[in-house]
């Protein structure tokens, strides 16, 4: 097939990206120099050869010398092992990182649809358990922080982990808990949703 | 003046109405029958005349053949007086209405802009002292709950009026609280700020 | 009805009025002297008895001391009486003027909804007809401008509007022109639709 | 430097790019597989060797097995070689292609910026001077359509190519045109600006 068309179905595939924006990225390259395409090219094809997935969150990182198979965070005696905050995805952690927060995290890799039969294709619910019973067994693991999304199908994965997780929750006396609801930065009571209102009212101080 | 024009500016004053949606509604009342004007002409004129203003909680309502001087909110006996969920504008009330809330309101009429020397010209401070004292003294409040908006006059308004109520706070053993920060429906962890991070964390259960 | 509900329902049927900017139209008129309401009762109600509709082009125009039956434009025998401006409302002729056009209008109340089988409900066919008639056979008018919006439902109306001129524009060698099409003033070629496009070449110059 | 971080610097200069997006493409190619990968930074590595710029109006093709010079329109006999559209990027000629015109294109690469001392290093003034240079030589070339966007910089360049066609325009006797303005499809006349307005009139048909 044409490369020009080949490519710009390629970039198609991006999240966010139409097929108008696709096309400009092609003229876009097209219209720079070889050198320039031939770097992009070459960090695209060794992106995987220099980055590896944490075997205890599952965020990517990049390599280092020691060939570490855990990122800088899991890592890292200092931080507090007593919290494990599940989040769905590696840029949720930068954020989270922001907010001051010290303990762990496990990056779950999505959320689950409302209609699927089969959430292991969507989440890593499996590969979360066994992290757990690690952490816990370990005893150092004392409190679980599902931070999902509050979206309907956020609402729907917290449930369904937490499902999952009474189990271990019991045998290890783990506390489950959920973000807290309330007015976030900028919202106007008058634009706030109910089940907002009310969230943020039970969680006055 | 020219009606036309006259009646252009005064819908110009309306809120979130510029010139041109002003020339639309003037456009439109002149397309209506003679009748409809009438009757809307009569509906703002006696909206004075048959609405008054709680003297209690100062948000607007519909004068009964009792004379009340009170909301039915405020006439409400069987509402908790314990709480007093201070707002900034009638609207408010209506979704807190919404969200379960049974206690008591007062309409503060606004916020506090930044750089004014004269909050007092902005929002009903002495008269929500003066409810304050009024009700605590009967033993029945407990709590007063600042409503304001998460934006940085909201906030800057509800630091001014923590300080206005400390003394009547520590007099009747007030609690003064604020609504609680998080996640509002809809709101993703990757694009929450961090302070509504931190306040999620700190309001998880 | 309570006088609050009753205004806010008036005003939700302004063009582009919601319920909740209604409610606040209702909440910023009570929070105004009463003396502001009386002056807006009074715009509103007199609006009638100082406009009137121009017995030839039917656009709103403000009464004068002479009881004129015809708006400015129509009565001002410096303007171009050979042309016909056909225009959907009042507000077009604003801008049209602001263009330097200096014929004559007609306001024809409207567009032609594509599945309608009554047009004359929607906009004033006969009138136009008939005004037509009239300046023409006094010899005066050579063309009909029908300027409506470039829009699915314009396009529908001027094929109408055309159809019914037939005559008329045949007994009268009257020409009947539409608006030319092209690059409006802000447009790029990549955005433009192909028949814009094509307009904008077979106009050009 | 990071390999995640380089990447995301690389995607911040895609056009339209902001370091959010930038940041979710490079977590996207992450979780994608090797192979994925590989298949990218080969169409991009590749782009270069399968494409080139045609020599006669500077779009880029795909290359062929017969190593042509010129891209399929400018190779294509049956084109109308009377007229050249000059437009400002290769993704305005598809556009054009859509409204139906079957003349000749050329790409002139940009438009020039209003307060540039060096338009030549925005557009290719002189190789167009050179293209019509050598179609006029020929006896084939009668217009030249400046298809530039209807922005001011669209039309400080359309001026300042006019000014610079003017010699040979002069000398072989060709039209220099530019493209019609009038309503863009959807536009209504209450919105439409005074110049778009004065255009549909003088171009009305």
């Amino acid at each position: 097939m044409d490369p020009i068309q080949r490519l710009t179905e390629v970039f198609e595939r991006f999240p966010g990206i139409g097929p108008r924006q696709a096309r400009r990225f092609v003229q876009f390259l097209l219209s720079q120099r070889a050198g320039y395409r031939n770097d992009l090219a070459l960090a695209i094809r060794e992106l995987g050869a220099h980055t590896q997935q944490c075997n205890a969150c599952f965020r990517w990182f990049v390599k280092d010398s020691q060939a570490n198979i855990f990122c800088n965070i899991c890592s890292n005696e200092g931080r507090d092992a007593h919290v494990l905050f599940v989040v769905e995805k590696d840029a949720d952690i930068e954020n989270v990182e922001r907010s001051g927060f010290r303990g762990k995290y496990f990056v779950l890799g999505g959320t689950i649809p409302l209609a699927t039969e089969e959430p292991e294709k969507f989440v890593r619910m499996r590969e979360l358990v066994a992290r757990i019973d690690a952490d816990a067994s370990l005893g150092k693991l004392k409190e679980v922080i599902l931070g999902l999304s509050a979206t309907a199908e956020g609402d729907h994965t917290r449930v369904m982990i937490a499902e999952k997780l009474r189990a271990p929750a019991e045998a290890f006396s783990l506390k489950i808990t959920a973000l807290g609801r309330g007015l976030s930065t900028g919202s106007e009571l008058e634009y706030a949703d109910p089940d907002t209102i009310a969230s943020a009212l039970s969680s006055r101080q």
